[in-house]
């Protein structure tokens, strides 16, 4: 592949000049969950737009939404195929501010005590970082053969940070514009820093708000402590019902429809050793919570889980206060796998909690979104093409591995355009995203821009 | 007794002078909780010293503690024996102001639906109006005789609803003048309508609060869910675990100390016949949640309670987030009856707790003040003497009952004074206190300072 030998020396050339144009990018305060920034935005949007018009995407341009702007733009490639790129130009908020070593929008290379070099600043890895290694991928093509090894859509929005609004229907409204054969999202991030990997599932979630009522009104414990029902104790109860011993869920027919993680996989998985020295360790943790004989890469990848995100009832000012509380809540929320049905677990689950409410008291609830889990199927082609495109790049076997959260947007694609997904991220552990001081690996930077421009390639077909 | 005769007679014949009397002390916002009424709390306790100084307490003044002033005076009796009289003058705040149906501070009389005259404003009840029937009743005695029965010391305070701050180190300082034979406490209410009642013992207290820590930072559920230990899990179990199926608390030792309740007693209290119908029901309860085999009355009164008081941890605000959060915590509060020791149970939860807590978490208490349970002797002739003065007044046998709550004070003039308290009062179910349109029944008020006339002649010896 001698252009392809090309295209890459082209990107080791023009480093300097790609690492020019992503501090410009960084330098635009585009916060989109502050109204503040609105014109920071747009600012953001339109600097991308002009950036891609200047590669080949003669068309791209903001579209408004109801929010901030989607930078969209389509070129064509010497392939018949076409891919969907996604990524996002909004970044988070930057407090608290004092906390940063240097200013979040004032970009800069710095190196950090074990040596490695890294870009700082809000948005260098998540995902403005991430989104120029692919912009830079198709530069270097378009520079070296005056076109793209296939067909590419660019499909950049402002609102990621702020779930995504506005995305749904400009998707449905731009379902034909947006014709692919695969979707690549570079919002992940790498095994290790040395280990590419590829995410191919990602949970599903079922997200439920409990609110359990006793008495009509709060109640003195002087008064009624022993004859009135305390919900914070009912609601207790419940949640220590929803886990047995062996961290396993209790509501019936849970686990239905998750499936078991090929042995291939598992093999693949424990090679990767990850400890829970490793993991947990950092966060002061030592000991895995979850199911009993699970590696801890299945509890949090491949197993589905429940956690209740927050609880509230009674008193929880200073002081001591004797109250017996009217209503207790709770916000429980279950990750689901393979093909577990959001609706049938959250049927049960109200089942569950309305078996443990006394005769004389009520409960209702509170149904946030839920979505199944995705997942590729192992065999896909497109698959193959992208584990061994990374594989050349970085001398290593990529990973295929399992998200825990969910990235609505890639359900979105599935369910609006139609399309797979392919996760490919170059983002590490370490990056901050979302704290101050967020970074992105000088390394996973250049070495990202070179695996998608592999990746374009092995694509074409 | 013709001599009481005439004093009852008296206070007959005295009636509307002595609500005028009530309705200016009423009209007084002597709101203790709320720094802006500071000077209407001097002015209700000026007022009351002023009062006293008429009817035989020459040195009836207001005496400044770091709050409001505690009105006190000392008049002399026939008899060598003396009585301390406790109550207190400040109330509750008036918010919602607009769910009150007249305003509360103009005090003036109201017929219900049923017949019966009420008066209406904050502090009918509690405690300007129980603290007058007292007031009233020497009155009579010093118009009628020119002196009082047996010797009689006035303890108003001006703090009680604000936590009785400064009483105690006002007892302390006042050791000696306070000296009497038995304290008498008008803050209580009446078993019903028709039956009077004594309270002879309250309820004591253990009062911890629980922070349970597991990651040394908050989680996003998505990369951590079914590997990091989630605090609301642990908590739940540990409150879950709290009570046997038959509404026992489990900890070890929490049991010991807790007498039961004399035979005859419980006869007289079953004859009482209190239904979770009547007592419950108004709640919008059916069903009494205490201990199993326990008449409901005794679940209230005379057997120790657990009841989690608030809980807190996560996200509680709208919509949902899907956090693990680094920690939870809840209060827990104890009622305590006969012997246990409110230390011993201290320790013995957190110890339950501490047994509780995964090897990788951690958890720290705040301790809140502790109380013994307080229980006067069944055979107390005082006590005798006191249902005795009842049962003429009313024609009615007085019950002696237990108090859910506690009183701090009834406490301190026992630790600090070494006086057993004699709790009687007329405050009925439906007052109100604490809410909008208090009241006291204008019967009540009458009767109760019969009541108090005859009870100073029967405790005079």
């Amino acid at each position: 592949m001698a252009v392809l030998d090309d295209v890459l020396a082209r990107i080791d050339a023009d480093r300097d000049a790609a690492l020019e144009r992503l501090f410009a990018f960084l330098r635009i305060e585009s916060i989109s969950t502050d109204p503040a920034y609105a014109g920071a935005c747009r600012e953001a949007a339109e600097w991308l737009a002009k950036d891609l018009q200047s590669i080949g995407f003669a068309d791209a341009a903001p579209h408004a939404t109801h929010l901030h702007p989607v930078v969209s733009g389509r070129a064509g490639g010497r392939s018949d195929r076409r891919v969907l790129f996604y990524g996002h130009y909004d970044v988070q908020p930057v407090d608290p501010l004092e906390e940063w070593t240097a200013p979040p929008f004032a970009p800069r290379i710095a190196e950090l005590p074990d040596g490695r070099k890294v870009i700082t600043g809000r948005g260098s890895s998540d995902d403005k970082g991430q989104v120029m290694t692919f912009v830079e991928a198709c530069r270097a093509w378009q520079a070296v053969t005056g076109s793209l090894p296939l067909g590419v859509t660019m499909l950049v929005e402002g609102a990621e940070e702020s779930g995504s609004q506005g995305l749904p229907e400009f998707l449905a409204a731009q379902k034909q514009a947006l014709k692919a054969d695969v979707v690549l999202v570079c919002d992940t991030g790498m095994w290790d820093a040395d280990t590419p990997a590829v995410t191919t599932s990602l949970r599903g979630m079922v997200y439920e708000e409990v609110i359990v009522r006793c008495a009509d009104r709060d109640l003195h414990s002087g008064l009624y402590g022993g004859a009135a029902r305390n919900p914070i104790h009912v609601l207790s109860r419940i949640i220590a019902d929803l886990h047995d011993a062996d961290g396993r869920i209790t509501l019936p027919g849970f686990y239905d429809g998750v499936p078991e993680t090929p042995p291939e996989v598992l093999e693949q998985w424990k090679a990767l050793g990850l400890t829970e020295e490793v993991y947990l360790g950092p966060l002061g943790l030592r000991h895995s919570a979850g199911e009993k004989g699970r590696l801890l890469i299945e509890q949090i990848q491949s197993r589905p889980t429940c956690d209740v995100n927050g609880i509230v009832g009674g008193y929880t000012g200073v002081g001591a206060k004797t109250v017996i509380p009217a209503q207790a809540s709770a916000k429980v929320s279950f990750r689901l796998v393979g093909d577990q049905d959001p609706e049938a677990i959250a049927t049960a689950f109200q089942a569950f909690v309305r078996e443990r409410i006394p005769a004389d008291c009520s409960v209702s609830f509170v149904h946030h979104k839920g979505s199944r889990a995705i997942r590729l199927p192992f065999d896909m082609p497109d698959l193959a093409a992208v584990t061994g495109a990374l594989e050349e790049e970085w001398g290593r076997k990529a990973v295929t591995v399992g998200g825990g959260g969910s990235i609505p947007v890639v359900g979105d694609f599935k369910s609006v355009l139609g399309l797979d997904t392919l996760m490919v991220g170059f983002a590490l552990d370490d990056d901050r995203i979302h704290s101050p001081n967020e970074k992105y690996d000088l390394r996973s930077f250049h070495k990202g821009v070179r695996s998608w421009a592999r990746i374009l390639a092995a694509l074409a077909g």
